[in-house]
């Protein structure tokens, strides 16, 4: 009699909860935002009492809708699965109370210790195990942060939980966190499915202080008689721990197979593809998180996408961007309309996008942005169509780590806002010199979580039902004359950044001391 | 009974003739536009008839407002003296006929030429003997791509010529040159005050095919009665052959003592001063021009000076640009106004504003312009800031060269255009670490030819009576705080440009094969 299910996802800006059929059709959806705490350079966390709210309401809510749009009732719901966004950090004390918000992954206050960790404690081999590259953003480094720099907090703590698992406790009483999110932690050993111990080691602290790690298929039922009203759901619904919201949204997107690769650009972006065992890069430029212990998740994520997209409507194509919103037209599509104007490659004007640092393949938070190559004939248009080159160039950097690990690869899978606009979809065929295909999916973590969940449940026996849930939409292949183009600028892209690593780093320095 | 005199000033856009009183002042002035021709790219050519008619008109109608004004008579004007653009190129073929349009110093066609001749003629030798880098604008460099990429020309061509020597020739029937125009070809001996053996044979050309060189302060007179009638001058009116514009700049504002440097930036730029003989500068940084047998002007021009902020005005702040005009507020002054607000530095965004290629001290037309440290921080106020500081920065580094030549400096005298600014000439002044006035003194390059022409005459004994003509408005002193914050992004500014030769050339190949 189960006809729907729910995934929920656990975001930066908001948590959302989509209530499917069983075959993968929208039944209802309901998100409920909560905001980033930043009152610091570099902070950004979020307070996880309100997230809890939002998670609660967010699923009383789109089960509400979900019952008055479809006549669902709450015996027909199968399940709720779990996507959240991962490397986040709070600190509980006493009675299991946090005693810290949940710092997010954009909370950048970690850096120095990623530097140290890298430099001073065999970062790399900590890598190697843990498959987390070594970066601020992961909680390995956000702890040596809290021990050294909040040594306060660290020692009131009782143990270090991530958001989700926060939300579970609430919830079952048990502290619980998924491989996945454990593999994104730096301090989960990919071959033992467990804490490190030298990750450990070296924070000073035990297994006892993180969460039991358990499949992302581990499922638990028993809501709190009251909860379970709040939410329209029996008592006994199973709740399936889930993944994090990167692996979810390869599965969500149907790019679980060799060779298919997901890229997708938010205000971040990423590349990701699937293989069936746990892989690190000797050079460290890719991470490698699970989805299941059959199905492991290697890429690299970009700091700069659509927030590059933001700064170039906002600062550079202002006026632009005002006359569109007058008539009525999507700024971010007058944008392009102009960057279409312009031959590709920008008559030779390059950008780095590098705005917010960099994390894969170069792990390095001093790099900057940079227009390289201004001429008089440059105008403002081409600024903007270098930008959106740029964007994808930067992408396209971590296809070859991605390579050296798995193989070839064939067709690209884009997803995020960018797929919307055909220009970024056949300037990514152009660049990557491959096939891009567009799945026709909404909210593919939600989805992804609601299909790991049929398996976690073994209502399916694998999870390449996806592939019947998710059509593609456009289609673009590589048109010769601008590959060729693209390859001609490409090894001039990538000159720059490696030869100025010193300047880069003198900048941030300035730019740490100068900026208000 | 003389109390006017008149200098002329043949320049880009305009002759512009100016009557001052015998100290200084201004009476009268006229100018007359003529167009610049540019069909294919690189070309900047313009038509020496036109300029001849346009030198006619405008002495003509200066001395009818003089005579309007101060009611002057013809007999009381006792010189006109003549300033002109430098580095230009008209072939003369049969009956003193042009066979070619003036081939002006923007003309950009003989860049592969001035390569050549670095590379495998031994330019750098050329370069001590004549003072004149070798660069494309130079008459050297023009005059060897004519001889090899327009053959037919250059075997019908009985002479070379620049616009002065043609205007001249027209007036009074011979073909002469001064010896600061003659300094400004690449082909004039500086130690020999003839033209340079070497070079000719190089061109394949002889002595008698160029203009007699005379000195600045030459002088003829016996214009025709016809042209005498025309202009309102008497026909025994002596004809100064004066000097080229830059060097008669540096006398115009009072630059012509050791340790005082004219930095001007009108469209380019340049930095200059004046030492007693000719000196060139061993790794090739420096020009050396004749103002008089005893004044030469070394310094270096620059490409990039207003240029860039006609490009930020248009293409970057379109919007505020727009919005001052419709105030009635000069574009430039609101451009100004929203710089002001960001602190120097930019907060570490630096500028390289090579958009036209660059000369001094660099030499490099594949040079382009960059921003570069962009972070999410910086808004369109801070591309604007560092767009100016970028044009400082840039001029600042020509200082090293001239220097090394001539030892210490101790004041900026800042001319053109940008020095209306209160803010640009503090930020010269921070960015400089000297002292910073601005010379009272309307068009420069007409005074100091003026001046040049009393002493031709013998009616003064010295220069140096300029400094009773030219007073000084702003004064800027440098601000410590600041001067500490550009040394720090000096050295970044510095290193940038110097470690990527290789991309720089790369994409400026790839500009001249993609832009339309």
């Amino acid at each position: 009699m189960s006809h729907f299910m729910l995934g929920v996802d656990i975001g930066t800006t908001s948590t959302k909860t989509v209530v499917f059929t069983l075959d993968g059709q929208v039944v209802a959806q309901h998100a409920v935002e909560y905001p980033l705490l930043c009152t610091v350079p570099g902070m950004a966390e979020q307070d996880p009492l309100q997230i809890y709210d939002a998670v609660l309401a967010s699923i009383g809510e789109a089960v509400k809708a979900a019952k008055a749009k479809a006549k669902a009732s709450s015996g027909e719901i199968a399940l709720v699965s779990f996507s959240a966004a991962m490397h986040s950090v709070i600190a509980i004390g006493k009675d299991n109370q946090p005693i810290t918000n949940s710092i997010t992954w954009a909370d950048n206050r970690a850096s120095l210790w990623a530097r140290r960790i890298r430099e001073e404690h065999d970062g790399q081999a900590i890598y190697q195990r843990t498959g987390t590259p070594i970066h601020p953003m992961s909680p390995l480094c956000k702890l040596m942060w809290l021990r050294y720099d909040h040594a306060d907090i660290y020692a009131r703590a009782e143990r270090f939980v991530g958001v989700k698992e926060y939300v579970f406790f609430r919830l079952f009483g048990r502290w619980l966190v998924d491989y996945s999110i454990a593999s994104a932690t730096g301090l989960f050993n990919l071959q033992e499915l467990n804490w490190d111990k030298g990750a450990l080691a070296l924070l000073g602290i035990d297994a006892a202080q993180l969460s039991e790690p358990v499949p992302t298929t581990h499922h638990v039922a028993g809501l709190p008689a009251d909860v379970a009203a709040q939410l329209g759901l029996n008592s006994d619904t199973p709740f399936v721990l889930g993944a994090n919201d990167g692996v979810l949204s390869n599965l969500g997107v149907n790019a679980i197979h060799p060779g298919q690769v997901a890229v997708t650009i938010g205000t971040s972006g990423a590349m990701r593809t699937v293989i069936d065992r746990p892989m690190t890069d000797p050079s460290g430029r890719t991470f490698c998180y699970a989805l299941t212990q059959k199905h492991w998740v290697v890429g690299g994520p970009v700091n700069n996408g659509g927030n590059i997209f933001h700064w170039v409507r906002d600062e550079l194509a202002t006026a632009e961007a005002d006359a569109a919103r007058k008539a009525g037209v999507d700024p971010y599509d007058a944008l392009t309309d102009i960057a279409e104007k312009v031959s590709p490659g920008a008559e030779g004007l390059l950008f780095h996008p590098y705005m917010a640092g960099e994390r894969a393949p170069l792990w390095n938070a001093d790099l900057r942005g940079s227009f390289f190559g201004l001429a008089l004939h440059h105008r403002k248009e081409h600024m903007i169509r270098a930008a959106l080159e740029g964007v994808i160039f930067n992408l396209y950097t971590i296809l070859p780590a991605v390579e050296d690990l798995i193989g070839p690869t064939q067709r690209m899978m884009a997803t995020g806002g960018f797929a919307r606009s055909a220009l970024w979809r056949q300037m990514m065929a152009d660049i990557f010199n491959r096939e891009v295909v567009v799945p026709q999916s909404v909210e593919s973590s939600c989805l992804g979580a609601a299909v790991l969940g049929l398996f976690a449940l073994g209502m399916i026996r694998s999870l390449d039902v996806i592939s019947d849930m998710v059509g593609s939409t456009n289609r673009h292949v590589p048109i010769e004359k601008n590959v060729a183009i693209y390859e001609r600028l490409r090894p001039i892209f990538l000159a720059i950044p490696n030869k100025l690593a010193d300047e880069y780093r003198a900048l941030s320095e300035f730019q740490r001391l100068s900026v208000k």
